[in-house]
Formats: C-alpha cells, structure tokens, sequence
C-alpha cells in the first residue's frame, strides 16, 4: 500500500501481493508516518497510461518537480500495484492535475470507489493528443506528458523519472489539495 | 536554478556556478516547466541541518512521500546551491512542513530577502531534539527528522532520499501553500 492516503487501494493488487486478510498489522513508525503524510497537503493528480500494456489511471499525490533540465517530475508508485507493470510496459504516462471542480473524478481513479480498470474512462473527458498519445483530461489544470526515464526502487515503490515532452496549463483554474484526509479548494488568486 | 520559484536564489551559488550576468537564458521549453510547476501547488517547507558541514536551511517545496517501509520522503535540491555540499556533509536534515502562520518565514529563508545564512536562525523558535539534533522549528505543522541514505543525480538537481527517525505533527495547526506563485491558506477542516 503506498505511503499516501489518496493513493491508497487504487488498484487490484496482482495475486502475488498480500492481501489485506494476509497482510501484516502496521507497525508503529508506519502509523505514524501515514500520519504524518497526510498533514503535508499536497496537489492531486489522476496518472494516466496508454500503450502496449494497455490504459490505466490512477489517482495519486505522490507528484514533485525535479529540473527543468531537461524538464522532469517524478511520480512514486507501489510496485505491489498491478498498475506497476503497465507504466513499465508503456514507458510513458501523463500527470493530468486536478482543478478545484474535480474532487469527484480523483474518487472515482482512487479506488476506494471500487470502479474497475475498464470503466474508469467510459465519461467523455479525456483526450489524446501530441506525439505521446497519452489519455489526458480536457479540464485539468496543468496537463505533463512525458517519457518514464528511469524506475528507481526504494523500499515497497518505485520513483519514476519522467522527461516531460508536452505541458500544457490552464490559467483559469483553480486547485484541489488533499490535506488532513479531507479535499481543499485552493483559488489561484490571494484571498 | 531550481525547478520550483519557491527554491529560486534560495542560496549563494559557489564560484564555479553560473552567476546571473553569465548564466545562459532560459530555454522555451525552461519557461513552460517553470509555469507548470508554479501550478502544481505544493506545501511549503524550510529544509535544515547542521553538523560537520555546518548549520543551515532553505524554503523548498520539493518533498514528497516515498514509501512507509522503511520510512522515506525524499527532497530536492539543486547542486549548484552552496547547500548542496553542506547536506552531503552533515547527512542528516529535517523537514519543517509550515503552518498558515509562518508565510513571513518561508520568505526569510527563501533568498528572496537575501538573509544571509548565519542571520537566518537568530530568532529564538528553533528547538534541537532527539538522536539527531537537527534544528527543528517549535511551531512546525510537521517535523520530519531524518538520515540522507542516497544522493541521486537527475539533470542539475539531487535527489535526497531520506529515511526518517523522528516524526512529529501538531494536529492544531493548518497548512500553507504555495501555488500560482502565491502563497495561500488551508484549513484542517473542511469549508
């Protein structure tokens, strides 16, 4: 299970992984980071991919800045995830990340809503566009696209490196923020 | 230059690091990420440390989650900051996540007031606790006490991989954010 709150049962585990029956108790220092984690607010964003190992999304807030040069983010996932594979096997996916008016959306790709894979993409709010071709979400606020450059494991996850190759903002939209367990409006001006 | 505006000029570059008048200009695809990223809104957080390499501490909002076993965020840094050789140093840091209050002090120690390093703790509200004495500011959101295990080289920047020891939240405060290049208030509990 991964270290946020919103990313938390976003998928299928694959038969390998402990279910939640066999999975062990949280220790103590995993409590307390969860915790922890979940009073650093940040934005949220539904991961997409398309390719040879098939479209999947998920929601997560485990997205950071890393250089603009070359322009690259990084994305942390659980490799107990059955998403894993996939992102591996198509070597690109896009950041699509959530405008204040999608607090619906980031539940229905966050699993806990116990939508399957292939209905999560039935609405008509996504796109495919540029050389990447990745699903992108017409009302997002800020759109990456890139190329997964690396997968480097630490601990249950892999942090992938992503070369961004399409950005694309939408200057009137306001922000979603996950912070305490619960969702936050942020707007782009100063109150 | 780091990715994220809150990171920008947040250190004197050593001499053998571009200064202003030499540095090239930004490249298109430089200022689209830079966009993008001041859109991506993120907690604000003064990073500090202090050992043999010396005390210091910068605002950044490069943090992110990585995995709950063992317990590891990561943070980012660029090594052309004169902070970079002092992290690599001391090997140890601690995450001080800002509450709605101290948007004052994210800027004093942003660079952009051009505090010098040795005036940035002069004010009394830092506190040194547990096994790893890092300066931990007393009236933090969150307090994220921990060892650098790597330093990974990704274009100008590293990114530290920290596994943490001493975790700590004030469950009163609420949080500050930064997005659209502004900073901005979240309460705890829902509106």
């Amino acid at each position: 299970m991964s270290a946020n709150a919103v990313q938390q049962e976003h998928s299928t585990p694959p038969t390998s992984a402990p279910t939640a029956a066999t999975r062990p108790a949280l220790a103590p220092e995993q409590l307390e980071f969860r915790n922890a984690m979940a009073h650093l607010p940040a934005a949220v964003s539904i991961i997409t991919t398309d390719g040879e190992g098939g479209r999947c999304g998920i929601t997560a807030s485990a997205v950071c800045s890393v250089t603009d040069t070359p322009p690259t983010i990084l994305v942390c996932i659980n490799r107990g995830s059955a998403m894993h594979e996939v992102f591996r096997k198509n070597g690109r996916l896009c950041v699509n990340v959530l405008s204040d008016e999608l607090e619906q959306l980031a539940m229905h790709f966050s699993g806990a809503t116990k939508v399957p894979m292939e209905e999560r993409f039935a609405w008509d709010i996504w796109e495919e566009q540029g050389e990447l071709g990745q699903p992108v979400l017409a009302d997002a606020l800020v759109k990456l696209q890139g190329r997964i450059r690396e997968f480097k494991e630490v601990g249950t996850h892999s942090v992938m490196f992503v070369e961004l190759a399409e950005v694309k903002v939408n200057e009137k939209k306001d922000s979603l923020i996950y912070f305490n367990r619960l969702f936050h409006k942020v707007k782009r001006t100063a109150l």
